[in-house]
């Protein structure tokens, strides 16, 4: 089939890239490629240098597209978190322009990167299922929800299928570590040049990490497998907190670090870990690498091992990190 | 106390000032005024002549106020049905940015027109209570509950009290009816003029309908007393079918007229009836008028009585119905 990755450069999007074209599918890779070459395989799948706000390049690039996935986002919790309007502005209005496109274009299906744990808001030990009350407490939460009704609207409005994919908190190479998202890349980059690790509250928030081959894998099984639902939680469905965290970085790296303590922002959710049981019985049980693997393929990858899906061989995965 | 009522010259805001002014509060009244003269007594309230789009006007009107009233809204369910992105682009984007000066400025409370039905987003009978699941399903809906979540962003963030009033559907004199929101006016005007009515369905779509005398007597008692919660459903409580509504129009007008049937839109939602228990535990039985009495009451004023609460008398509730 004919699919669209929007953002396909970015860390989610550039292994989608590599995993929908070796399935065979034909990969329209959609991304402004500002900062650098394509992180994927460029010669497997058609790039497509456009900018997300220019509502002519969205159009040309939806036209003949089956699947759309959109990975995009011009913000993070953070920076939402330091300007409100920012995703209004930017992510909803413009991602309500694509799912527009998508409808006109009569595309089959979009793909929407939803939040996992954000959108739910809550602290409690109860699972986070994906029929519970939605709380979102922040910008970015408030953002991707909205996102989410958008496209129930344009598919009671315009009949265009989609699926809204709860992402929890994913992690692995091909994570930017110079952007202010993802505990674990920046952690690993911080310990090689040995400055210290910033700590939000006690180290007792606790966050469902997924590897990303094991999310990519997850996403590939809701694209070629039916399911009953729109909406799935795709977590490891296990909670690690901070500290527990750092002492694997410790152990994995063999390295001490420094820990700076800021307190957590009021709109930090304490305990985010999804309830993955609807994927579960949706598309059998997922193959999930442990937190340990995953941080050590991580670190091995960072220390200069080769990109092993990558086009360019020995092409470092952190490229920020490396002198240019 | 001192009172900014944004949209001060709409509908409900001007009853706002009114009811307000009355009670001996120091009100200002914001709005554009740019196509009439205030339709609220201007001799008891401070006009700002403003523009909700210039965050300057925004700034210098909130210093000082104790309580904000939002009412002001730049779309209506169908002009955000044409257009799914101007709720985002003007009406989010600009009241974040009401949010933010309103915290900025110490405001105590800030309290929020929301909507009541149509923020819920289902069919069923079941009762609609604050604490349902929302499940917005057209932009117009999306956007206040975005609102209503950025509230509590901005309480959690920046200490910014709020209350969120989900309204049904008000009606009644100074519901400008050629606008198009608002069935009952609409339906007066057309029948006073000898055109048809557009009904949208089989006529078994049930509203709540309020008579806004009724609604702001509500909305004085939440700023007035003391409650428990800051989100409120204001309505009747009563569900009225649109077939019911034209059955009661023929009688109270003494005329007949034609009905153009147009099929429903899939976002609009078949029975919006709000339970208001909440509101009555924490502030006693509202006192609601038959919607039969409403109607009489509104097609009398329509046809020329004098208006009740406004300062200019003999000046007609629908001035767009007059020659000027």
């Amino acid at each position: 089939m004919r699919i669209l990755v929007i953002g396909a450069n970015g860390f989610l999007g550039s292994h989608l890239v590599d995993a929908f074209s070796a399935l065979g599918h034909e990969v329209t890779a959609f991304d402004r490629f500002l900062r650098q070459a394509p992180r994927f395989d460029p010669t497997k799948a058609a790039v497509f240098k456009g900018d997300f706000l220019d509502n002519r390049d969205l159009a040309r690039a939806v036209a003949g597209q089956d699947e759309v996935f959109h990975f995009l986002s011009a913000t993070t919790p953070i920076t939402a978190q330091h300007d409100p309007t920012i995703d209004v502005r930017v992510n909803i209005t413009q991602s309500i322009q694509l799912f527009a496109e998508c409808a006109r274009a009569r595309v089959k299906r979009i793909h929407f990167a939803s939040t996992g744990g954000a959108v739910y808001g809550v602290s409690a030990k109860a699972p986070l299922i994906e029929d519970r009350s939605p709380q979102p407490k922040s910008p970015y939460a408030i953002g991707k929800l909205a996102l989410e009704h958008y496209l129930e609207y344009f598919r009671l409005e315009a009949g265009l299928d989609y699926r809204v994919l709860r992402i929890s908190n994913p992690y692995g190479p091909r994570q930017a570590p110079d952007r202010s998202q993802g505990l674990i890349p920046i952690a690993l980059r911080r310990i090689l040049s040995g400055q210290p690790l910033t700590q939000f509250g006690d180290g007792s928030m606790v966050r469902d990490f997924i590897y990303v081959e094991d999310l990519t894998r997850m996403i590939r099984d809701t694209l070629e497998r039916e399911g009953r639902h729109r909406t799935y939680n795709l977590g490891s469905g296990v909670g690690t907190s901070v500290s527990e965290v750092f002492a694997l970085l410790r152990d994995i790296t063999g390295r001490d670090f420094a820990v700076v303590r800021r307190s957590a922002p009021a709109t930090f959710v304490n305990r985010a870990v999804l309830d993955i049981s609807r994927f579960t019985a949706d598309f059998g049980e997922p193959s999930i690498r442990s937190l340990r693997e995953g941080i050590q393929r991580t670190w091995d990858e960072l220390n200069g091992a080769k990109c092993t899906t990558g086009s360019e061989p020995g092409r470092s995965l952190f490229p920020a990190l490396r002198p240019t």
